[in-house]
Parts: structure tokens; C-alpha cells; sequence
């Protein structure tokens, strides 16, 4: 049973000022908060279902933080899923540096994704691909919003995103670092060089692109060529097929 | 202004059995109306903002059928977008046969997509690859559900979509037709052959991938190499990634 105050925080996590305040965020259905408890990541409390306690006996055994047992009305009550019959995990933030660049490493950098559902999906897309360093706009949303995490599939336990000042990062970059910017015009990405082993692949959003004040830091312009009429591709799409591109030539 | 008889029309072509019924569907929004004027598209009825028909004079006046000032609450009350500043069509569902194969042409099969967002963003891929037409499954998400004619961003306009029984479709097709199959396992997209040259590619849904039955028709399996620890792509992104490689190596 849920009390009042659990209760309350739960809801309040659903707000980003809440949960940078309290420094937690929610991990939301089964599989989801079955990834999480065997990740090692570090654990606030647990609000769990019945069938949930019972499949996950012994990994609920063994985490150190309060296991609430709570009905299904209830789970789905307090979160943001439009059906919930397994769990919720209320999980800390860790603290996040901005990314360094690797030898052999691409960083996908974001201008301005505003749809929960594309940041997650990019998590997804970046984990695929085997990158594990973004970085966004101020104001890209929110990688601790509940639908975020919902659609990174987990993929936020394998890959960190920090919000940062995206101008002054690339900026401070080392000499020589390829930054790639996604417009639609530039080199086809099936005609990119074998030499890029490593940089950063900057992509700007749906609605606007790249925001014009970074133009002059991106090294490469390069564009996924069309074969049909339609205008654009979603943002997410079109990272997946860039980085498939770029692992393409690099391996 | 609406009239009850023309609210309840709007509203009840929300719902697949009223769209079949009547063979009309409804397209939302500022920019899918404007781009279904332009294209001659066999039309209904109308509904339109003050500045959306301000903005559109010629293309209103040239069109044949009713056109309805409304307001803005009344067309977002009417339909299924979250704000509707600018108009709403009613426009006819074209008669549809099976896609026949032709040289240099691909075709896109798909089974059990039931998400309409994925569907939508699909026709838009297609779209983008020059991919005329896509056949899928029966319980398949309906192509005029709303929500798919709105993330399709104009695609419907120029892609076909005919739900059929897919098992038949794929083995009435012609001999030496290639027929590839997305696995988790399968030749590397990256290693494809230049001979592919047509042919069709069949996606299974996210949840259970192609069903069984179908993958004694299906040719060659295809993957897609991951470098890292996601479990799996959206269908709409993996889509997007083998149509991408299936045009580098095609053209």
C-alpha cells in the first residue's frame, strides 16, 4: 500500500524541477525495472506488484533500498504509463561531466529535441551503434522525463547525456576533432571517407536543424540522400541511418 | 459553424468501421490540408479557419466541394489533434489492388505493425526511398486511422498501402522474386549483393517480429550489425536503415 508521502513523490517526479530537486528520477513497467535491478544502479525505493515480487524474489532480495508491495491500481495511479502491472523503481541521478573525446569514440551531439519519445529513441539508437557519450542543448528535453526513459529501452543505463552550453563544448574541442552536422544538403553519407574513425555527429532538430550560430564549428556538412518526395525524415530515423553509415566504414 | 450532422460525421470518422462505411477519411492540420489541395486528391468536405481560408483563397475557390468556416475550438473539438488551428479535410478512400511487381521497383511488406505513429513514419520512409507501394497483414493499424495519415507528414499522398492476407500475396509472387526477411540473424546489411535490384522487403512488428508462417517465402534473411548492447531498433528505424543500404547498393 502506497502512503500519502510515497505517493506524492511519485507523482512529483513526473515534474523536472522535482526531480532535480530530490536528485531521483522514475523508472516505470517490468522490463524496464527487471534491467534496472540487475544494472547495479543505484536505487532510492521500489514500489512492486504481487507477480513482480514474486518473479523478481531474489534481486529484490538482494537491493538494499525499501520494497513497497502495491496493487496494480495503485502502480498505475501514481506513474505516467497508461497501464502498469509490474513496478516502479525510483532511481537516482548520477552526476554527469561533459564528454571527452576517445580515440576510436563518436559522441552524438543534439540541438534542440524537444519530443520525449525521439530523446529516447536516440538513447536506443546510440546504444545500437555502440556510442555512449551524448550531449544536448539547455534545452533539449529532459533525459530524466518518465517517457524518455520509457522509450530508451533500457538504454539509459548503457549511455550518459548531459545538457550543456552545445556552443562553447564544440568549441573547446581538440584541433582536428571531425564534427559532422546532419543538413539536407552536403557529402551523401554513402560517399563518406574511410578516414573518420571517431568525432561527433551533430544533429539539429525536426522543426528547425541545426541552429545557425553552430554551422561555423561543424567541419563536414553531410546529408542522407532522397530517392522519393518526401521532405524530411524524423530526427531519430535519420541519426540511425548516419550512424550506420559511419559504423559502415569504420567498423 | 458545424452542424450536429456534419460534428458527428467528423467524429465518427475517428473509428475504422465508420471510415469503411462511408470510404471517406479525415486529414488534420494546416500543412497535411494544404498539401492534399495541391495534389488533387478526391475530396469530401471541408473545414476551415478563418486565416487558414485567407491563406488558401485559390486553391478553396478552385476546389468543387463544400468548404465550412469553423472556428478554431470547433475543429480541434471535431477531431484528433491536440490543437487545430487551420483545417480539417474530408477526403475519399481510393479503390486499391494488391502492389504488382515491377522492374527496378521495391516493395515493402509489412506484418502486424499495430502502432499507428510506426505506421505513419513508415509510409514517410517509403516515401523518402522512393518506395511506391507497401502491402501488409489485415491487422495491420487501418492506413486512414488518424493518427497514421498525420505522422505519414503528406506521405499517404504519394505511397500506397493495401492490407491483404500477406502469406497469399508473397506466394503468388513471381519466381526468383527476392524476398528479404529483417531478422535479428542474417546476411549484414553492409555485405549486401549489388544484383538485389527489386524485390520486396517484409518487416515484422517490434513485438514479434515476422510471424513464422511467413519465412519459408522469404528469400534471404537481412540483419542489422549492432556495436553495442541494445536489444533491438524500432521497426520504423530498422526499416529506414535497410532501405538506406538497399539504395546505396541499388541506387
Amino acid at each position: 500500500m502506497l502512503s500519502k508521502s510515497q505517493n506524492k513523490l511519485l507523482r512529483s517526479l513526473q515534474r523536472k524541477k522535482a526531480r532535480q530537486e530530490h536528485s531521483l528520477f522514475l523508472v516505470e513497467g517490468g522490463k524496464a525495472v527487471s534491467e534496472l535491478l540487475g544494472s547495479g544502479w543505484p536505487l532510492h525505493s521500489l514500489y512492486v506488484s504481487d507477480s513482480f515480487a514474486a518473479a523478481h524474489r531474489v534481486a529484490l532480495t538482494g537491493c538494499k533500498v525499501p520494497v513497497t508491495p502495491c496493487s496494480v491500481e495503485a502502480l498505475t495511479a501514481a506513474g505516467s504509463l497508461v497501464s502498469n502491472r509490474d513496478a516502479i523503481a525510483v532511481a537516482r541521478i548520477p552526476a554527469a561531466g561533459v564528454p571527452q573525446m576517445q580515440p576510436g569514440q563518436w559522441v552524438l551531439a543534439l540541438d534542440r529535441i524537444n519530443d520525449p519519445g525521439n530523446l529516447g529513441t536516440l538513447l536506443r539508437i546510440a546504444d545500437w551503434y555502440g556510442i555512449r557519450q551524448l550531449v544536448c542543448t539547455e534545452d533539449t528535453v529532459d533525459l530524466y522525463n518518465p517517457k524518455v526513459i520509457s522509450a530508451s529501452m533500457g538504454s539509459f543505463l548503457r549511455v550518459s547525456l548531459v545538457h550543456t552550453d552545445l556552443h562553447a563544448w564544440l568549441a573547446g574541442l581538440p584541433e582536428q576533432t571531425p564534427v559532422l552536422g546532419a543538413y539536407l544538403t552536403g557529402t551523401s553519407v554513402h560517399q563518406l571517407s574511410g578516414d573518420l574513425q571517431a568525432g561527433v555527429l551533430l544533429m539539429g532538430s525536426e522543426a528547425h536543424g541545426i541552429d545557425a550560430g553552430l554551422e561555423s564549428l561543424v567541419t563536414q556538412k553531410i546529408t542522407i540522400p532522397s530517392f522519393g518526395a518526401a521532405e524530411s525524415l524524423n530526427v531519430a530515423v535519420a541519426t540511425a541511418i548516419i550512424c550506420d553509415n559511419l559504423r559502415r566504414i569504420t567498423g
